[in-house]
């Protein structure tokens, strides 16, 4: 299984790049550096999080969506303007959304997908899982429900005025602004959660260190843990009553909570 | 393991339903059934699908979010006053949402959680995805990235007109129905799998009985069957350039391409 595993991520890795844009974005070459830098991981897919315009024919199903049009697409922040020019070369249904963040990491053992799947819950990426394949195959994808999408035209005919594509720029700002949070705190957790990984793997009883994390609020490393773990507690708090129609009282989180539990 | 599955089991199905709804939605019932009544999954929490306006602090996180008024609930189609008697209750900021069908299953062993996985990811269910935590426990999410997220009003003030809310409650029972749809094929398909995995189980080398799954379209499940093998050929066939921003070409679909395939 190592050795297959090393063949796949040596495979991967030195395959064309065979997304639309061909490259990994800016906003995430870190995370994707660091997870390929480690011998247990490797990215096979990613998105930092965008805000696109779409154009698809009415009614149409999530197949034949594949064939729509693209009208607008960027990674950073955008202006009003932007969404308004390019709703103006709709034809047919188009729609805004924004996507966020999106990760696609395949794992050597199943120890080492949930050490990211734990990091990601963590750090709030909640429709985060595992694939598991009869090959042997583990990939941990991470994903966030954090999301927008709004019907902007019918037949390419405009159904809202430009106040409201102004508003609804302002909102996918701010959802790309909380998502590269996200990911900053995705990065940050991830880069302790592998050195203590690490630390546990080496047996290396190595006490100044292991407190420095526990207990020193001085690094943004720690600051962030404890964030994270204040943010979890909360959610946990909240959470006593879910929102799902039928339920035991717990969520996908709490499923999570006898996991890793790194930052708590 | 075995044991330790069973009392989760019992545990969770006598406990009290602690959901705002406190029961199993209608449409899923026989979904919950067929999974409890096999010894190897139970179902810990669920939801058919539905319609929602709620009315939250503006740039609220998902945490504060929480704290938000249900303005509007349904599992079934809504009409467009219903949206607007809804909307005239906010006072902050309301967003009308569609959120897909969603179900939690515990599952007893690997096996069995990728057998559920395999089948929602052929019904439709792309976000779907596994949690192992710590001490065992499985759980397969079903999940779908069908949603729909437009906001409404802005600190209490209509952010669009009657004729935007009348189109998109028309959009939302499309993707309720289209919704619908998933489920009875993520039933069908489980059906199926079942029947396939218990006879593989039972080493029975019933050839009537493969040889009508594999070759007899007359019944609704074997239709379904070869509507869910074209389904996934077509999606192959579109999928060759990614949609991610960075990628080998293969997405999560592909990547359970080598897990159980019980439809191709």
């Amino acid at each position: 299984m190592a050795k297959c595993f090393s063949q796949w991520k040596k495979q991967c890795l030195n395959k064309l790049d065979c997304s639309k844009k061909g490259s990994v974005d800016q906003d995430i070459e870190h995370v994707v550096s660091q997870l390929n830098s480690c011998e247990q991981y490797f990215t096979t897919s990613s998105c930092s999080g965008r805000i696109i315009v779409i154009d698809a024919a009415p009614d149409s199903s999530d197949v034949q969506k594949r064939n729509c049009v693209w009208l607008f697409v960027t990674h950073q922040p955008c202006t009003s303007d932007d969404v308004v020019s390019a709703v103006a070369e709709s034809t047919r249904d188009a729609v805004l959304k924004f996507e966020p963040f999106v990760l696609h990491v395949q794992c050597r053992r199943l120890e080492d997908a949930q050490l990211v799947h734990s990091v990601a819950i963590n750090s709030g990426f909640r429709n985060s899982g595992l694939t598991i394949g009869k090959t042997g195959k583990i990939i941990m994808a991470v994903r966030s429900t954090h999301s927008l999408e709004v019907p902007l035209s019918h037949k390419g005919k405009l159904l809202v005025g430009h106040e409201y594509i102004n508003f609804l720029t302002q909102m996918a700002n701010q959802k790309m602004e909380e998502n590269l949070r996200r990911i900053q705190r995705f990065y940050q957790n991830l880069q302790l959660a592998l050195t203590t990984d690490k630390l546990q793997e080496l047996q290396i009883p190595d006490h100044s260190r292991s407190q420095e994390l526990q207990y020193t609020p001085n690094t943004p490393e720690t600051e962030e843990k404890i964030k994270t773990s204040v943010y979890k507690r909360r959610r946990k708090r909240d959470q006593h009553q879910t929102d799902c129609c039928h339920g035991d009282g717990s969520d996908i989180v709490h499923e999570l909570d006898d996991c890793l539990d790194l930052f708590t």
